[in-house]
């Protein structure tokens, strides 16, 4: 596979609404063929007949010696198991990506088993969406979004370089080169902090009083929520793979909280429109980015 | 005036985004005329301009005593400010309203000298919006919006029905009545808490490394924080008015979340799973409404 050229075999291995988006959008790079692999034979039904993916297998297997690029849109653990099931079965130059949202516990774990020529450069759209299922997928949902690219010690440069030139393809218009620690300590805030606040401030009143409190509920309340619709078995494992970090924002943000409710208790004006003032400031660099 | 008719005259206080998406949904109406009166002179000539008020004024006077229905969109303080500063200009049967997202001080000060014959009924519309200004005004803020009434000794059931009727002629979807107090008590959670929150998000990381962070930030921060770009004035002064219900909401929440923290710091997957399906399905219950 050369460093430009997608005219080679591919395979998405989880045909939901990141790996059918994936697939849809790798599309457009005219590789030989698109392979899917998706435990749920509907899913490949569906699949095939949208002609989203041109084969469908429910698990890895010989066939994947054909492939020249394998991206992976698993849940971290079976990520690093799918690999780990088919060493065998993988062509030796075969080059890996993933789409995790925990880096360090993959990346540590492939590495560690992966043979020499075999190449996992680890990866992460930035592209959340609500719904599940590759109904909700679409090339559209890399279009001007980030990509995060986390190298490690068995990376080569022509390996980052096909992740690098396959996330422009897609649509993406940035693509970040950041350590895994280093992006599982942005993510502990930027993603994980804000589905545990989302979690907790729908669960810190009854649910009896939902009813009555949805009369209130205003935009506000219904942005800092709308997470809390959490995908529980992926969560949970997100959350404990990147424990130490998280619970680390999480203090941090309880301090920063507490500060706030201090001048509220004392009726202080004049420390609360600071704070106030320094979280717009903040926020108006977000909005710009 | 009769219960059902809105053939009076009407005036708007306060002629920024609330105010003057009143002042266009009344007109809808037909009231005999709608005055105006905002402290900027622009804002007026605007609203005049392009037909939202009929008449415009900087501050009350004489001129009230032909005036109905008063609707107040100001601040809290500037709402009880401006009933004590006219008292002598109002109308002896006139109806006065508000849309201040704090009650109980309101009402309380409003009623103790509000002289027999006047009536204050306190409502909110649930219709926040991020901007600010008669430029973002729109009479469609109110369709399908809850109407809060917060009835209090001093309301007689004819006031209760006119603002009612208004609310629902506006196009607000359903009126309900608390007392200020329960309003309070609901708005420090779905309201206050929720913009503490998304303030403490932002603070809760250095200034200088939001570019950074930026490029990590999806759907779930960005919503999370959208109401940190915050108007200081305004929201020190409702939370101050508050201050003992919203404390309470921040204690709760601080310990709901500690005890997602605990369990994430001890990795226990089973707690975790449970409290993220606690909050499943109080989302799907604000989702419905």
């Amino acid at each position: 596979m050369e460093d430009c050229d997608f005219n080679i075999n591919i395979a998405v291995v989880g045909i939901g609404l990141i790996g059918g988006s994936y697939a849809m959008a790798l599309r457009a790079l005219n590789p030989k063929s698109i392979i899917g692999i998706d435990k749920d034979r509907k899913t490949l039904d569906y699949a095939l007949h949208k002609g989203i993916i041109d084969r469908g297998y429910e698990t890895g297997g010989r066939f994947l010696k054909e492939i020249d690029l394998v991206v992976i849109a698993l849940y971290p653990k079976d990520t690093v198991e799918f690999v780990r099931n088919n060493i065998q079965n993988f062509k030796m130059k075969v080059l890996i990506t993933d789409t995790s949202s925990v880096k360090r516990d993959v990346v540590n774990s492939i590495d560690a088993f992966l043979p020499d020529g075999m190449e996992f450069v680890s990866g992460h759209p930035m592209t959340g969406r609500e719904s599940r299922g590759i109904e909700f997928a679409s090339a559209d949902i890399f279009i001007k979004a980030n990509y995060i690219i986390t190298p490690s010690n068995g990376n080569t440069s022509r390996g980052l370089k096909v992740i690098d030139i396959m996330a422009r393809r897609i649509g993406c218009s940035n693509v970040t080169y950041v350590s895994p620690e280093e992006h599982d300590y942005a993510v502990a805030f930027t993603s994980q902090l804000p589905h545990a606040v989302a979690v907790s401030l729908m669960n810190s009143h009854e649910e009896s009083s939902m009813d009555h409190i949805a009369l209130f509920a205003g935009g506000s309340f219904r942005d800092a929520t709308r997470v809390a619709q959490i995908n529980s078995g992926l969560w949970s494992q997100l959350f404990i793979m990147n424990s130490d970090k998280l619970v680390n924002e999480i203090e941090k943000f309880q301090k920063t909280m507490d500060r706030l409710k201090t001048a509220i208790m004392y009726k202080n004006a004049d420390t609360m429109n600071h704070i106030f003032q320094n979280a717009v400031r903040r926020r108006k660099i977000l909005a710009k980015r």
